[in-house]
Order: structure tokens, then C-alpha cells, then sequence
């Protein structure tokens, strides 16, 4: 069944705890070399049949109107799931 | 700032309540189309210097440690983040 996937971030202005959260957990855990980390969104749409470009843009508007909060967040990416 | 995005999904057998509502949401606003939603997350930890492969292994243990709950959860792609 192919998929879309919409990728959805908190914009850079936004504070993000949950993922400051994660970075002093790295820090605890022994991973260092990482800085910040910011926690987003993936999701996978069943599509039913296969992905145009009209499918595409479909799943662009129900990611800027259902699946993200345009207030606080970016939609970064939605793409066909290669390997579907 | 270079950045590495983790990207964890529930597995395929655990329920998804969220993305069944999500699923809902989309039929009752007229978006047609799509089957199955899952919901998962998009981590992107910023990386002090380069990429490596170093790097890139480290990213990967971290996401299997604490990014994600391997019970449930798969950590579907490891990977540089291209426009960063």
C-alpha cells in the first residue's frame, strides 16, 4: 500500500521542553556531541492507490489544516515513502 | 548547524488511537483518499561540527536508548539532515 509522509516541526522560535528534555537526557546517557534537539511530528497516510500529484497536494492541505498547528508549528516535508 | 533527523514510528502491530482519530478527521473534512494514519515523532538533534560516520552511529544509539520505546516502537530512518 503506498504511503505519504508528512513531517511536521515546532517552528525555531518556539520553545520546545520536551525536547531540551532529551538533550540533558543525551548528556546523562554519555552521547555528547549533540547540542540542542527538537521534537516533531511524523506521520504516514494510507493512500488508496497511487500517489499523484493531486494526492500530494491533498495530503499538503491536510497537513497545514488537521495535521499540524500552523501557529507554533512548520510542516517540513511531505513526500511519497519510497520503500512503501 | 548540521543536524540528524531520527525518525520512530509505532510498530505495524500496536494500536494507534491517534492516528485513527486523525484518520476520522480527515474523512469528516472532506480529504478522501487516505486509508490508515500513523502518528510518530521526527527528532532533529543539532551535531557540534561535522557528520560522521561516528556521528551517525552515536545518533542511532541514542534513538534505539532514549529516543524511542523498542517495544512499541521502531526507529524507522537515521539520517543527515540535507539543507541544514
Amino acid at each position: 500500500m503506498a504511503r505519504v509522509v508528512v513531517e511536521v516541526m515546532p517552528k525555531p522560535e518556539i520553545l520546545d521542553p520536551q525536547g531540551k528534555a532529551i538533550s540533558g537526557g543525551l548528556s546523562r546517557l554519555g552521547f555528547t556531541g549533540f547540542g540542542e534537539v527538537r521534537q516533531g511530528k511524523r506521520f504516514e497516510l494510507e493512500v488508496d492507490g497511487d500517489i499523484t500529484d493531486d494526492v500530494l497536494a491533498q495530503a499538503r492541505e491536510a497537513a497545514e489544516k488537521l495535521l499540524s498547528n500552523p501557529v507554533i508549528e512548520n510542516v517540513v516535508s511531505v513526500h511519497a515513502l519510497e520503500d512503501a
